[in-house]
């Protein structure tokens, strides 16, 4: 589907013209979150066409019973998946008994919806014609409050334009709901109670299995001509079910309003006895300053996140829009409040991949919040994993690991493996590397060590003991060897010393190592506590040295470029550009085999090697790499155009920098994978920040110091970043031809352009 | 579970005693077939306890829909399984209304079971105490008529021994069954009317999808001490269902005896509104016939067959039994009646593999019968691939080929894939050079050429097509390799340069092109009329010839061994010997991803390119190959210990061959793999008998002449075989020092005994 119904526009999504073919793709891109909740953009009132209807809150799963073709050993007897949640938007709107329903109106006129990025929000306005022929203008907007983030609010207005007409409000909470995408058709709500007093009502619930406590609960006011309208309503119950009816009788040309107030109260804030009177608060606060305060506030809050995270582009709108469209989405799903919650490939935007955490935190979001928020954000990303250690040792043991081994899950909830593809789940284990690296990279930017003895290092030495358990030695090469794994790029599997993969496996040994010398040097209590809890002797670290110092890596000397694993050069080297059009994309085209067996990469492999450890190689190397890989990739994961995107401006090839950038920034936007229905790719937006900050702006931190790069698209006028460097703010403005950097900061800093060092003074403009 | 229960025995599967944990087990290797329908071996009475129904109608399948946990572009939409058929073996019985059941009497003594593969019938007999007290007498016995391949028979007897009783017979037809393994709990059959006329009952029903037609039927006749009994039976019948009520007072000491046909007629053997018909003509007959006479017409019937397969072994009574079981089950499951059939892995003991179609009937089975009938069974084999070649060529286009290449599916029923592992799917594509050496085969042993300027040569060349276009150029091997497969060691997926495969694919092309040649100069007719329907030309045969003659083999110098595929050398190879047997067997104990990187060898892979191509080998090639891969052999396939005991033979290590031989003969019997009660594994059964006849007797056909290198167990006095070659029956006696050959063909036959001819003339014993 082309989605050029989205117009451009700095600030805002919006979509003009009503066509029931855009909704599910709309219902992805309109979404809103606030970090502990968030829902697809469904219509409040009834809609019968096609509609994928989604709420979700942060961190309640369900472990739906695996189902695959063929079982092997090993395979997870759970996939943990994000639950779709209750609903608490309903209002279903009647119109002289008529349902309001796009889907069944004689005519849907001046339609538009509008997110606005900048304040926070969801807008939806309409002119109706029903059967019965009554004309209404409809007018809605919504938010999910940032400041009280169990509540979200609704304001609803209905004039009947042609005619008095008497309208029926019937909000409602609704538990009795599904997941598109269950194994077996589970239920997975057990409905506890439904209860409701005064203008209010609740539904306590509990997930299946997992019994997670929510209350589901909700309260509504009405308005004639902005004044409030007290009606009694009539009250409809079932087990799962709660509605009010407002019924009125409204004249020609009057406005009749009802907000509604609703949301959650999860037992993960609250005693699950205490969830009902915990809603009874948050409603009370959300009543005392009414719809309109709860808005300013949703702008203050909003206007403080972008105040550090905003990004600006100017001369190119389209770029503009979807840089800020991923900044937004960012942080709409996941604001570093609970250690406990973490970042879904979707958010709350789709069901698929289960909602659960996958390496992409750490390869890709931790240097987006370690540069726009606290520090305190990334370290709760990293102690997310810290307090999943045992279960990663315990999902090790599956596989016959021993020995306080760990193997981070490829997707989890709550630390415990939920993939089964053997492919990935026993072989894509790079993902352990990168684990490692995000404790390397915390440090190196933050310059808080703090957290490596107090937690990181144990998580470390479960990673090495993992690569050295999982090497092999060759008699055959005199070298270790990693054997049968599937690197980032899944279009290879079950390959042998896939580069990446041995690199990223040597690089955790010797960081282990590292740490562990300069803990017993510097926090000789951290040290002893560590040791003896993880039971590490000298002479296993002697044996991991070991394996690290003697890796195999496969290398073309032809070529003079490490080779993405063994045998690659056997593959028949057709590029993509020398690839009939037809046949893309390979992963709608071919079958599984014929992707294997061809040369093409779905996403950063090699590359991805060098952007993580590019100190260790030449620009040279670099470009030998980017050379030799690039015309290969195809870029069928998210993953991929951000990273390439970096390294072609590294390479000063800003054309191609440029069309990556677009290509990640706006991947959703413009549905590049004509897939956006199904939810939006939440993680690769952190990867297109980094293709601005770090791949135009070239920054880098390299011994405790910012150092910058400067670049830009012959597209565009300038760009501006922000970021947040150990306590002190720098904001950086790129034109053609120069650069400003300005420091909100107390303290002098200095930094390093294109090279030379250069101090700047807090509230100083320096242009270089 | 220790099978020990079943008695040594030359001629029969005897079981003693009553255990309900053996049910299952026994339900399979109590199996009885008649190559149109099959049985496990159910108890008619009702039975509460664990158990596994399965009646199976050859040729009758359903076309499941495929469930599988991450569908892969080019998995089929469906799978084609075996469908569990109506019973009608049922008959309950109740004793004073109580109803017989071994599970919930009192005691159960004297319980035998056997199954006489002599005559080809199953009996069971016992003496029970029901709850009421009542003690009764109870003999069965039931076969499959080879006769009259529609119908079955029953004759059961109850005696009450200590008081006189009422005495229930309910016989029934019931076609309201499902199968265990559906993916969908979908319902697989459609019933379509429920009648019946005196003690005849019928219910016709179809399949849904397929609408294979059915009639399901039965009468009953009644007996006191042996004197027929007119009983007007009460009738019950539902939708899907039919039973008669015969009740009779039995005094203390007397015979009641129910004889019951039953069976099935079907749309392949009849119209599909003749069924009723059809069967009302098999009851005629076997009522004309009488129980007692149609068991003779059984028992001759498999004398006929065993007057040709048996083979005959002295002084060893479990092999004995082992050889008589794999030979009885083998001629139980397919008799090469109707090439429309085929032999699936399980026959009609189970479900498991869907029932379908396998390699294993190319490499394992067609020897066997070609031995062993007369060879248009084989062909009959044969051309059930020449059938399905437009679904295999349709089948290789969906994955990318073209031109008539054609890839015969890895699991199939009617020529459509019908598996869905991407790494045996896509890439275990070995199977396709089965089918050619099959017709290489069965021309190197029937001297039939007939059959390749007909039909097999449109094979040879959809295959060839296919290698041509699967082998891909290496500008770094400056060969062409096969990137990403599966060999037949499943213990490695997506290797690339498989030895074996790359072996074949080679043979194939090369054995497709001498026959081209050959049916040009001989066949010209043929020729044009193949030419010109393949659209095959010279320049296109020249392209393939490049492929075979430029085809790399990966090897060793140090260990000069061919490998099994690229990077074998880079494994841990610890042999299984050193591998702690708490470790075993691997695939219940390892996950995917370490047997993948262990050097451990599910079946012969290597090996079994050196018995398919020995002739290409020297003796000490092979012994190198065998010192090599069997060390790392695990046998964890049912198809391994035979090709191992073969080779094992050819080197003269008997102790070694005569070890392999009892795994695969008595596989099922002693349950070496623990899983005897999903059913047997008839398919090996086949490389069982290839492990006496060219393993210890060294059979093989070179230049149209037949050729013995006898050799002998220790453990064994002698044993005997016979096979039937160009229509002459040669039968072998091996004993300790000498062999004695016989002819009982009509003219003088030229064989060569350990490397000298020896003429044989009829019915004149020579002794080597």
């Amino acid at each position: 589907m082309n989605l050029d119904y989205i117009k451009p526009n700095n600030w805002s999504i919006i979509e003009e013209g009503f066509d029931s073919e855009h909704v599910k793709a709309s219902e992805s891109l309109f979404s809103i979150g606030n970090g502990a909740m968030g829902q697809r953009a469904n219509f409040e009132e009834k809609y019968s066409g096609p509609t994928f209807q989604g709420s979700y809150i942060a961190g309640v799963y369900y472990p739906d019973k695996t189902r695959v073709g063929w079982w092997k050993n090993g395979y997870p007897e759970y996939f943990a998946k994000v639950l779709n949640a209750p609903n608490w938007i309903g209002i279903n709107v009647y119109i002289n008994d008529e349902s309001l329903d796009l889907f069944k109106c004689k005519r849907v006129e001046n339609f538009r919806r509008e997110l606005n990025m900048k304040e926070g929000w969801l807008a939806r306005s309409f002119t109706a014609t029903l059967q019965n022929n009554i004309e209404v203008d409809v007018s809605i907007r919504r938010f999910l409050s940032l400041d009280i983030d169990e509540l979200g609010a609704i304001d609803y207005n209905v004039v009947p334009l042609n005619a008095p007409a008497t309208i029926t409000y019937r909000p409602y909470i609704d538990t009795g709901i599904t997941n598109e995408d269950s194994n077996w058709d589970d239920k997975f709500w057990d409905t506890l109670s439904v209860s409701f007093k005064e203008h209010r009502a609740f539904i306590q619930a509990k997930t299946m299995k997992t019994d997670f406590y929510t209350c589901t609960f909700m309260e509504s006011q009405l308005f004639l001509n902005q004044k409030p309208l007290d009606i009694t309503p009539e009250v409809d119950k079932s087990s799962t079910y709660f509605a009010f009816s407002y019924r009125a009788k409204v004249a020609q040309g009057e406005e009749f309003k009802i907000q509604k107030f609703g949301g959650y109260t999860v037992d993960r804030n609250h005693d699950k006895y205490d969830l009902v009177t915990a809603a009874h608060t948050v409603l009370d606060t959300a009543k005392d300053q009414g719809f309109d305060l709860l808005l300013e506030g949703q702008k203050l809050a909003w206007s403080q996140i972008w105040d550090m995270a905003d990004i600006t582009i100017e001369g190119d709108v389209r770029a503009q829009q979807g840089i800020r469209f991923n900044i937004f989405h960012l942080n709409q799903t996941y604001l570093g409040k609970d250690a406990r919650l973490n970042i879904g490939p979707k958010g709350f935007t789709g069901e698929k991949y289960g909602g659960s955490t996958y390496w992409d935190t750490e390869a890709y979001c931790i240097p987006f919040y370690m540069a726009t928020k606290d520090q305190n954000v990334a370290r709760s990303l990293l102690e997310y994993r810290y307090y999943h250690l045992q279960k990663a040792i315990e999902n090790a043991e599956k596989l016959g690991f021993k020995n306080g081994a760990a193997l981070y899950p490829m997707v989890t909830m709550n630390g415990e493996e939920c993939h089964n593809e053997w492919e990935i789940t026993f072989e894509e284990i790079h993902r352990n590397g990168a684990i490692a690296f995000a404790i390397y990279n915390y440090y190196r930017y933050t310059g808080d060590y703090s957290y490596i003895p107090e937690k990181g290092l144990e998580v470390l030495i479960g990673i090495a003991r993992f690569w050295h358990q999982r090497a092999t030695f060759s008699t055959a090469k005199n070298k270790y060897v990693i054997l049968g794994v599937t690197g980032p790029n899944e279009y290879e599997n079950n390959v042998n010393n896939n580069w990446y993969t041995n690199y990223i496996a040597k690089w955790c040994i010797n960081y282990a190592v590292e740490n562990i010398e300069k803990i017993q040097s510097e926090y000789p209590t951290d040290y002893t506590r560590i040791m003896h809890k993880a039971k590490l002797s000298k002479a296993e670290v002697k044996d991991w040295v070991e394996v690290a110092d003697n890796m195999y890596f496969p290398y073309s000397e032809d070529h003079k470029v490490f080779l993405q694993q063994d045998g690659f050069l056997d593959k028949e080297l057709i590029t993509v550009a020398d690839l009939d059009k037809s046949q893309r994309p390979i992963n709608q085209k071919w079958s599984w085999d014929r992707i294997l067996r061809s040369p093409y990469i779905k996403q950063a492999d090699t590359l991805q090697g060098f952007y993580f450890f590019e100190d260790n190689f030449t620009t040279e190397d670099l470009e030998r790499h980017f050379d030799f890989y690039e015309p290969f990739t195809v870029h069928e994961s998210s993953l991929s155009p951000c990273v390439h995107s970096i390294q072609a401006s590294k390479l000063n090839r800003m054309e191609q920098a440029y069309e990556f950038y677009l290509r990640t920034s706006r991947l959703d936007l413009d549905d590049y994978n004509h897939e956006v229905h199904e939810g939006l790719h939440i993680t690769s937006m952190a990867g297109t920040w980094m293709s601005i900050v770090e791949g135009f702006g070239g920054m880098r931190v390299k011994n405790d110091t910012l150092t910058f790069e400067p670049k830009i698209p012959e597209q565009w006028e300038g760009y501006s970043f922000k970021v947040n460097f150990r306590h002190q703010i720098i904001k950086v403005n790129v034109c053609q031809g120069h650069t400003h950097f300005e420091l909100e900061g107390k303290q002098d800093l200095k930094i390093i352009v294109n090279g030379k060092p250069i101090t700047i003074s807090p509230n100083n403009l320096v242009k270089v």
